[in-house]
Formats: C-alpha cells, structure tokens, sequence
C-alpha cells in the first residue's frame, strides 16, 4: 500500500482520485480522456451489471447488441438530439493506415481509404437503434419492444476525471419502443423505480426521484426523469436517468406501427441509462480517510481472515483450524480471502483491507487458539469484538446484513440532514458555501431564472422531485409566483 | 414464421443467411459491416459468455476494461503486429461535428477539431495493454498478471457474413504476463485447453487441437495455438485461437522485471480470444434444414409447451393442468415457455419452435387430459413419445442429457468420417472437391508449397495437431522430407 490517502477535508478531489488509484480501481490510459478499470474496480462494476441485468430481465426486457458506429446522417436526424451530441464525439473518417513512405517503420492514414460518410463512434445509441426498430415494427403486435443493451460509448470530455467523466465509460442503454403514451410513461416511470431500488438495496446509496426541468433535458426527450443522489462534500450526482422520447425518434426514423383499430400512428419510445458513474457515486457515498466502505452486496470479497503467527509451525495450525468457518461461510455465499502472505505484516494486510474496503475482517492469533476465538472488525465503524469460532458463520452472515443496513443509514441521515428549505436567494447562496447539499426553493419556472443561478452560484435545478416540495409560493430570485419548490444543488 | 429455409444441400451458404435471419439471430445493419445482435441471438451469446467467463475464473483469470482507442503509434511499436492489422482497422481523426453552414440541418466534420495523433479502434488490445501492463510491472512478485477482457472490436472487413466474419465483433480477449517462457507456454496450451473442454461440452461441437504454421500465426506470437471444427458443409472452422508471444510485446512497450535472483529480464506474454464466430460455428455445425438445433447446455429455452385445444374452456383447463410440471422443470432448473398465444395455430408454433431449436417440445390436447399424459418432440431427431404427465420432469431432464450427446456424437461421427489421409496431391486435389473435410497429409514445411496449395486449391493448413499425423513421410506435393502429417482443409 501507498502512504495514506489526503483527507477528505483537506480536498475532497485529491481524496477521491487518490482513493481510485491507491484501492486498484482504476486508473488513466494513455490515451486522452480514456480509463483502464483495474480488476478489483471491474469485479465492483461486474457485481453492479449483474444485479440491474437481473432486474431488468424480471422486468421483461431482453439483452441485444447494435453497432458501434452511427453514421453521421443518421445523427442529423433528431435535431435536438444532434446538437446534443455534436460537439462531443469521436469520428472515424478512413478504414485504412498505409506505410508511411517518409519514415521507416511508421504508419500514416491511408488517404485512398476515406469514408463517403463519415462513422460517429456511439455517444448514445437511439439513432442506429430507431433506424433498426423501423424494419422490425409494422403491427402493434409487435410492440412492445423491451430491449436492453450493455455497451461502451464514447462522449469527447475536455476535463475528465475517473469513473465520473471520462471520454470512454461502459453503460447500458434500454430502448422501448410502445403503442401508447401512457405505456410508454408508464415505462419510464418503472425503470426509474428499478434504479432507485437499485441504488438504495444494493449501493446503500439513498436517492431523490424527480423529472428535470426543460434545459436539463436528455436531448431528444420530453421528460427526463432522474434519481439524484448526495455525495458527502455536499454535492450532488445523477446516478440515472430514464427519458420518455414521445413519438421523436419514430418521426425522425419514420417508425409506425397500424393500431388495433388499424390507425396508422408513429410509435412511443422511452430510454434510460446508467453507467460506470456509478462506481463513483459507490466511492464518494460511503468511504472515509481510511479508504473505500463497501455495501456487503457489491463487495467483491466480503470477509478478509488474517492469520497473527510466529513461525511456520503457527501459521500451519491456525490455517488447519480456519478451514472449518471457511466452508461454512462460503457455503452461506459469502467470499472469503484467506491473506497467508508470508512477505507481509499483518498491520499492512489490516491497513491495506480498509483501504479495499472489505467489509469484514476476521484476525485470528495464538490466544485465540487457546481460546478457539476470533476476532472480528467491521470496516464501517471500526469496531472489534472477539466471538467464539463456533457459529461465526452465522453472526458473520448477520454482520453483513448489519453493515449494509448501518452504511444506507448513515448516508441517508447525512442526505437528510443536507436537504434545506430556503425561501431567499440571499439565504440560498449563503448557506450553499457555508453548507452544501440540497435546497428545495421556489422557482418560477423560467429558463432565464435558471441560467442567471447557475452563472452566479455554480448551483443547477436537479429535479422537480415527485414526492417534495408541492407548495405554492414565490421564485426565490425573481419573487413571481412559483407552482412548487424544485431541487438545487452544485453537482458532479 | 417465414417461408421454408433453402435446402442445405441447394446451397448451404444460402441457408445459413436465411437461417441466421429467419431464427431471429442477427441481421445486417446500416452501417456497413457491422451486425445487430438480435434477443434471441444474444440470449445464446450471453450463455457461451457466462459459461467461457466462469471457467476462465476457476482458471485464475480476472476481467478489467481497457480503452476502446489505439493511438496509432502503439500500433507502430511492434513491427509484425502493425502490419497484421494496419490495412484494415477504423480510424479516428477529429473530435467534433459542427453545423454545416451550406446545407441547413446538416453536420459536418469540424477540421478545427482534427487529432495530433490518429486513434484506431482497436482491432485487438495488445498494444494498449502491454503499455498499461508496464506501469504495473516491476519485479517477479508482481506475476503473473492474469486478465481477460470482454469487448467490442473492429476489423474493416470488405467481404461480410453474419457472425462469421463482420467488421465489428464481439469477443473475449485474455492478456497474460508471466515470469519465464515456460509459464507462458503453460498458460497458452491450457486456454487452448478451456477452449476445447468448452466447444466439446458446451457447444457440442468435437475440436482438432494443434498449432498454426508460420505463416497462419497471429501479427506478433511466436506460437499460435487453435481449435479447429468441422462444419456440414466440409468446410474447417477455426474456433477460437491462444498465442505464445514470447518478449514481443515486452520489447516493443520496453516491459521489464527484476527476476527472483536479482536479474533484469523482460516480460513473458500470452493473449487467446473467442468471439462471437462461435455463433456462426454452432449453427453449422447442427443445424438442420428445419432450423436451429441447439444443443440443451446454450439454449435459451429448454423446452416449449404447446397446448393443442378447441375453445377458452378447454385452454383454461390444459394451463390449470400443466403448472405443476413447469414448476417442476424450473425448479430443476430447465427454462420452459408455456406458448398459449390464441392467435396463432399450434402447427405454426411447431415449426417456428423447430426453427428457433428449442430442444424438447411437449403438447397436450383433450386426449392428453382423459389419459394424463403429454406428447413429447426431440428436434434432435424428431421423435415423439407420449409418456405419463407423473414424472415428466425427471424424464424430460435426462431427456436434455441425452439430446446434448447426441449431437456431439453425430457432430463427431460426421468429423471423424471427414478426416482423410492422403499422399498424393492428385488425391488431396479430387477429395478436397468430391468429399472436403480434413485431410492428414505430408509437407515440407516451405512457405512456397503452403501458398501453392492455397493458391490451387483454396485449401490452407488449419494446424499441426497435438494428437494426429507424427509419422514421417514426403510431402504430397514436392516429395521433400515431412517430419509429420499436417491437417488441410478449405476454411471459413
């Protein structure tokens, strides 16, 4: 292990990059804006893939895989979907790099090669999906269509940083296609739910749902609906986001199906994504000075047992003695890593765990032994206790579920606690240095009064929240009448 | 359903492509070259993914993500790997679109944006990951690195076919570092081996292990180690490949470590991959002129239940009838799809099951319900056997054992009856036309006499396999020395 991470309140950015580097989790390539994710951070990422594709296939949706490339004409299609995506994206304009004649051993594009149309490299794929869907939809027999796909896009970053921003990120995108409006809301609405639950159940990460307001929307949608989640310096960070398109992409595709009452009608289309964001909303939830916190449900590894020997002979007789709760413990599902290292202390094997952020450590020495104990820390408070060997793999199995519940409920009374109702832009602009988190205030509804906030505070309207906020009252900047409050808050 | 499938023995490539389509695999996309996965098509893609991805783990392997891009002097550094894969990869040159100022609504490549240095899609991630492999690298301790990648890559391809060979395509790619040659060599001969334990009791499809001839060999290994298949038609199928890449690597990225005993040395390295060909080599190799058959292991659905009846009354009845046996079936972990759509007739869901390869069929109609019984269909070999409805579960899982041996068994008999030793080239000649299939024959080991074959016949070395040929001779086609028989054959 490294020396020891900048604390969290010395600056919050060191922490987090040091934290993404030192724990293995991954790293910057050499290639501009690009990450290459470490093992330990994919299996993380793997655990996460895992859980949603299971959610959705018990929401009905199938897996399927579209290209790549979208070609550029296809982008122009949807044109607030274009000027979404144009500035941003990587384009491959030749298929072919010849030998440079000018030096040796050096290659060079081959000219001859040049695309008639130049290929954009996938930022979001609802423009080569919509032009598939064209070819599979005639009847409303045929809908719904309820597709998912995992894929890697690629969005032009100027200013990157792990997991939160990079050129490259690994996602995956659903693409709905309905007879209906209401269906089609009504989808929206549920794969948004999926993630909420999601986020709370598995990251112990507690979310707001909400939509957003105009200006933040999905480029192509009319409602965006997002779930927004609170990091622990007081920002805020949309951690998924499904859009409802209307009937957008069918008319930019020309994709009608003949109702059962044999009307002709373009078709409804929804979309939702989360991504390897997510590692860095995990990361910025629950780790402190230390290192990473998991949730026991995304630990790669859930229970570390480090062996307090002297000599071979010791070593030898705790690992014969460990091997029984071993057994028990991964016949209950449970991973557990022996660490016998021998070229390691075990004060570095314990500061090294905290830093993975294994949620369990069983520590087993010569007393214990004697005693046929071990002894057990918790990663998310720190505290020890020694408990008898026998029927550890129950109290073990109990701890985990202890510590996924214990971490939820910290970040959600620091979410809690960060929610302020604020009725001036005075008070709202003092308290969002002096405090952070969210605010719920008045708006009125205005482009204009949005943009003036975000150039003067940094802070954006994260959503209009479903279940906060539903009073009537005044813009907080410009005194007119405000419907509800909306959700603000500075953001990753 | 569509209309019947050209027959295999009218041409087979014919019915491969309406297969393909027809099955609901994958079909063409806009973008030239590149295939979309279809549901069904992915659904088998996803159970070859988790089987390959769990046997790579029990093998020591983990997985983590590399960047998509290649600078273009990566591609450089190693000079036979450059030349490999220069003539036919996609490349990035700018990083923006803008509007284009002549014709309204349309984009543009904004030449402002263009890239110092090109980036290639990567056509294989060597280049990237033994340059990432050198930041982690330093001595012995910190090998072997045993990773394994599952991604998309692109391989312009001027002549397309689906799954065979599209210019972008799934795959798995592993990327080894090792110690000492020996190791490496190790590590190649036992994903070859995974490769081949996975194709034989997975796929059951039967494989030839051998090594590539030199001039067969990956860009970049010192040794390429394949399997090989034998599809209907008696055309070879090489299934997936492991190479031994020596220090290439190691000295093109400058890639060394401090041994054990103190001394500097480079890196060991191997790289083996599968991809999502399999597919295209899993329906030639069982398919049938009625469609798919799918061996029970990577089938989606196991069995299909289709109830044959006259009114609602009499449907409600067979569905109340028949639940316990599908709770039986999931419960032992068969996927079962009970087909009740009224508007479509039970001889239409016949052949589109067949068509779609679901393993086990059973219908029940009125005769059924007075006797307590089912009828069950094998697409294996389109027998059917009326048995009791008690016990049904237990019959129809040993009836899914059953099915998977058979069709290795016939894949096998049909394989080892196509394998032909011949000595003369007159002979290879008029077997490669009037049979194909294998041919175990003597040669030189000359480069020239390779391409002579190839040019004249079309046929190529497929390996020099493990197991077949040691005997010496004189080649079939200069009457030179031959250390031992090698395996020809034409190849897809």
């Amino acid at each position: 292990m490294a020396e020891k991470l900048t604390p969290r309140a010395t600056d919050y950015s060191k922490w987090y990059n040091e934290l993404v580097i030192n724990a293995d989790l991954a790293e910057h390539s050499a290639v501009r804006g690009c990450m290459v994710i470490k093992p330990y951070g994919f299996a993380i990422w793997e655990k996460m893939r895992d859980a949603l594709d299971k959610m959705f296939k018990d929401t009905g949706h199938q897996n399927a895989y579209f290209p790549l490339f979208v070609p550029r004409s296809f982008l122009e299609k949807e044109e607030g979907h274009a000027e979404g995506f144009a500035k941003e994206c990587a384009v491959v304009t030749h298929y072919r790099l010849k030998v440079n004649p000018d030096e040796k051993g050096k290659l060079m594009v081959d000219s001859e090669s040049k695309l008639e149309e130049e290929l954009i490299v996938r930022p979001t794929s609802e423009a080569i999906i919509w032009n598939t869907y064209k070819g599979w939809i005639q009847s409303y027999r045929d809908l719904p269509i309820l597709i998912n796909q995992w894929a890697n896009v690629v969005r032009w970053e100027m200013r990157t940083r792990l997991f939160l921003r990079t050129a490259e990120f690994l996602w995956q995108e659903g693409h709905t296609a309905h007879a209906s409006s209401q269906e089609a809301i009504a989808e929206t609405k549920q794969m948004l739910e999926v993630y909420a639950d999601f986020a709370e159940r598995f990251m112990a990460m507690p979310v707001i749902k909400g939509s957003k307001s105009e200006s933040e929307r999905f480029a192509g949608a009319l409602d965006t609906m997002c779930i927004e989640a609170l990091m622990q310096d007081g920002k805020a960070l949309q951690a998924g986001t499904s859009h409802f398109l209307g009937q957008n992409f069918a008319k930019a595709f020309d994709v009608k199906f003949t109702s059962k009452e044999g009307v002709l009608d373009y078709v409804w289309a929804t979309s939702w994504g989360v991504s390897t964001r997510l590692m860095g909303a995990l990361i910025m939830t629950h780790s402190d000075d230390q290192g990473l916190r998991l949730p026991p449900m995304l630990a790669p590894i859930h229970v570390v047992i480090v062996p307090i020997y002297k000599g071979e002979e010791q070593l030898a007789t705790i690992s014969e003695k460990i091997k029984p709760l071993m057994t028990e413990l991964k016949a209950k599902g449970i991973t557990v890593k022996y660490d016998d290292d021998d070229t390691k202390r075990s004060g570095w094997k314990f500061a090294e765990y905290e830093l993975k952020g294994v949620p369990v450590r069983v520590a087993i020495g010569p007393k214990d032994l004697e005693n046929g104990t071990i002894e057990i820390a918790r990663r998310d408070n720190g505290t020890k206790q020694t408990i008898p060997m026998e029927g550890a793999s129950q109290h073990i199995q109990q701890l985990l579920d202890e510590i996924q519940k214990n971490l939820f409920d910290q970040a959600l009374a620091h979410r809690d606690s960060h929610i302020t109702k604020v009725d001036s832009y005075e008070e709202f602009k003092k308290l969002l240095d002096e405090k952070g988190g969210f605010f719920l205030a008045h708006w009125d509804g205005s482009k204009e009064t949005e943009e003036k906030v975000k150039t003067e505070t940094k802070a954006t309207i994260r959503c209009l929240p479903f279940d906060m906020g539903m009073e009537e009252g005044k813009c907080m900047v410009t005194g007119k009448p405000s419907a509800r409050r909306v959700l603000w808050a500075r953001a990753y």
